[in-house]
């Protein structure tokens, strides 16, 4: 049997009927068979890939991506996504500087969604407001669809947002899971979330609560560690703990980067703002003080440099299990020497991973196309088959 | 029989030959039978769109838009409307600011030409200036063709010039004629296309423009209302007086907001500048005179807020036919407490129409889809009933 | 035989075996049979189109596009053969501002690339730099796909770097080929590619480059003229003077239009910067200097008054073969009395030669694709005939 036609088979064993036509915001409102059914899919998209065999389920239509922060690697990874699915992208370029009031969003949605089968959308930098906007949003087109303004309802990917960055975290379990060689060989395993020193800007806790939210329900050992105040969400936290007790894991907090290495199997160094500067750069925001953005900013930043040991260096990776945990990054980092005088990482550790750091991102655009397969594919059992089967991408 | 079949058989006893390898700059360039196609071909789209019945045309080919002026609706709805037949969008990003010399657009119409089927062109902002250029740039591209440079002529859609707006007239009327029943049932209603206030900037013309020019045509009593000052252009006006005249209906001008209003079967509250106001903008733009555009502005601006008492009240509302008429806009609206302190509509009035709004746009990707089918397509009935045959587009 | 079979035929006898996942950075690099199969598919390509048949050879996939300088033909040409062949277009918006160290352009070229099948790179600014960024992308997706981070190797068209400029350079000569009625009649012909004031910017050195350095290869009597200072690279001229040496050409340097002019059956002239010059430029990019680039460019536009007289006038014209020299340009030219008081050429010189200059333009984009497809296809030979045979591109 084919490797597609394996994991069609561990497809049709899951409990995924909830998922057609359904929306992807966060990774735990999905069951354990739907996340499982994702990293199937997106397995078999890569299989299908490397056989040079088409993955285009649709003739026609559009992926509609609003990127309200930068983004490189989302956004071709998104449009990579489309491309393998037979989707053409097609950007809102949204001015970022004001946040859009509930009438305009709800105009909005409608106006850029008449063809849309899939739309992508991040929204990360402002605490609360995230994922109201991707909210705010989908009830639109709903609404939108039922009132016949819309002859069909596009899905929604969560391209990060406020709480949760889904399709990164699912790309790092994804790389984890073939790096350990099964989902079932994650159970025990320490993971060390760490915050790491940077001097760029304030970074968005999607990444960290992403993780935490996603990996304590695999029966790992789940670590966040950070300076005191620059906590994440106390919600995520709560759901890593409940999952961890479920999962037959543990989920803790430190406040040190050396407890969290110690002997792990996974670190992840990444520098995030501290959520209650997050909350005040929301409050500016809607006050349209850029003025206090700034100063905000530059104050972050000098709270930032109390603690530039906060670092990943070849001495703490030593203290990891066999000296050689698998260092993670969602990329791109701080690399002190080469992008920035002091930053998240030592470059002789960054240099020595860059393969598996590589490996993990190329997971994305996998994992952004399953959540699309599934959502919009009635039987994707039968539909994986059929690829599998199918003409080769090129004709000769 | 299929709806699209019986579009089909529809379209079949209409003359429209001339569609063929034809150009889509005003409607008062097309016959009645004419536009009768494109309303039946955006129905029988739409129709398809809803089975999820494929509806490309085009094995590959290009789209390319320009937009010389800011523009999301439009934007995506030509981008739809590409999508749908087949055709990839190629944004040409021209910088706004230098009107370009007869030659420079002829070397662009060319250069982007190469696989177009598709040119959709908006320069909407300087009267005496729009037209010009999609009919320069479409005489150097049917020049290019004739002398071998491009293997095929691509076919022009109007996206708004200084004239009309053809793609947005066309969706109001679709939009109307089904809000009816039937373009029989337009027949004596009356239609008030009324200036109203905007504190926003000085908007083009060729919406209200548009609008008589192409409603007069169905024998509604059209009604254009405006301050003193606020003209239109003349050759327009009789276009819109020479209609009305030959379809049974009426067209007349007042100063009076009120007087539009009342008894109204449609009401159609939208600003826009004074006709000289425009002239003097596009004669300043020529001279390269960017102050005295900004300065011009301001005037504009002062001088639209004389007339805050025309906006579109819950109490002039009460006036028209049983006192609901149906309102129209084609979006975005300056709101009165919404999106500004005083603007083209009070939010109650807007909000009451909301759904009828989104549907009066959702119509435009459909128009735009059937100009370029009956353009592009030698035997679009044929094609109507192959595609209504034919495999779904979504294949799984 | 049908056009196109003929074409296959002449292929067929071309030993084209490493052109297969091949890159295309230089002309040089490649065999005469190489760069005549690229013609021969280019010209089959143009014919299809002629027929309205497709030239899908993709059923997915994406061309990336690097744009590192301003570009709208180059920028078109690469969107219309990808689409051509089936490919969808993804442009990576790069901030032109800063020179990507090593590390970063490893990093995007594999972030960029995970559903790639071609990158085109235009990095044409900087002496020294150009080729470097593209043969350092190229490396790290070529690890990338060793490394399984890639599932396939993107191939590179050279889209213009600091060396050469090979698809306008090609397309260049696709057009002499025609004009002259075939590649046979090229022996003996005197070719002046000669500089010419401009008052706008330092431009690339890469177009004479690739015209010196492809025309020499075909028996032509090549003129390289240029005012003292206006060196091109070494390294090419001795390219050029090799091959010319070989196909039985020749290849010489003067200081004078006039020479160049004499008798010549085909004329370029265009402006260039001084390779001391482009040198100097690097140096201050490199050293972040904008300040000292911006002093730079004053001083080659005051370097570049002096040599006014270097210009394309009528009389220059009548000097040259029978008064009828082909004028070439890659386009946009200065035109002295249309875009520039004194530029490159006098406007009833460029005007009498409008047509023949979108014609050269027009072969970009087969060339193009016709490099992609020989990079792309294992067996082009059997392709062409099959595209041959097959449905049209539209359908209806």
């Amino acid at each position: 049997m084919s490797k597609t036609k394996e994991f069609a088979e561990k497809l049709s064993k899951l409990n995924i009927e909830n998922m057609y036509e359904n929306d992807f915001y966060w990774t735990w409102d999905k069951t354990d068979d739907e996340l499982a059914a994702i990293f199937t899919v997106a397995d078999a998209l890569r299989d299908l890939r490397e056989q040079n065999k088409s993955t285009k389920i649709f003739d026609s239509g559009l992926g509609i991506s609003i990127f309200r922060d930068n983004s490189t690697r989302t956004r071709f990874s998104f449009a990579s996504a489309c491309n393998l699915l037979g989707l053409e992208v097609q950007d809102l370029d949204e001015k970022k500087s004001q946040i859009a009031h509930g009438e305009t969003v709800r105009e909005t949605a409608n106006m850029v969604s008449f063809m849309a089968d899939v739309i992508g959308i991040r929204d990360d930098m402002f605490i609360g407001e995230g994922h109201k906007y991707q909210k705010t949003f989908m009830d639109a087109v709903t609404e939108g669809h039922e009132d016949g303004v819309l002859e069909q309802k596009p899905t929604l990917v969560n391209l990060q947002c406020d709480v949760d960055h889904p399709t990164q975290s699912m790309a790092d379990l994804a790389h984890v899971i073939h790096y350990f060689g099964g989902v079932e060989n994650l159970k025990g395993k320490k993971v060390a979330m760490t915050w790491a020193y940077s001097p760029s800007y304030g970074k968005p806790l999607s990444v960290p609560q992403g993780i935490i939210g996603l990996f304590t329900r695999f029966g790992m050992d789940v670590v966040l560690a950070h300076p005191e105040g620059y906590d994440v969400m106390g919600e995520v936290e709560e759901i890593a703990a409940a999952n961890a007790e479920k999962s037959g894991g543990s989920y803790k907090k430190v406040n040190s980067m050396e407890e969290a290495f110690k002997d792990a199997d996974i670190v992840y160094p990444k520098s995030w703002a501290p959520y209650a500067a997050m909350e005040k750069r929301t409050q500016l925001y809607q006050a349209g003080d850029q003025a206090g953005i700034d100063a905000l900013e530059k104050e972050l930043l000098a709270n930032n440099a109390k603690f530039k040991d906060w670092t990943c260096t070849e001495e703490l990776m030593s203290t990891t299990k066999d000296g050689k945990a698998l260092y993670m990054h969602c990329l791109p980092a701080d690399i002190t020497g080469l992008s920035c005088e002091a930053g998240e990482v030592e470059n002789s550790v960054f240099n020595r991973y860059i393969d598996p750091l590589y490996k993990e991102a190329s997971y994305k655009p996998y994992i952004i196309a399953a959540m699309i397969f599934l959502a919009k594919v009635k039987d994707p059992v039968a539909a994986l088959k059929a690829l599998d089967d199918a003409e080769p991408r090129k004709k000769f």
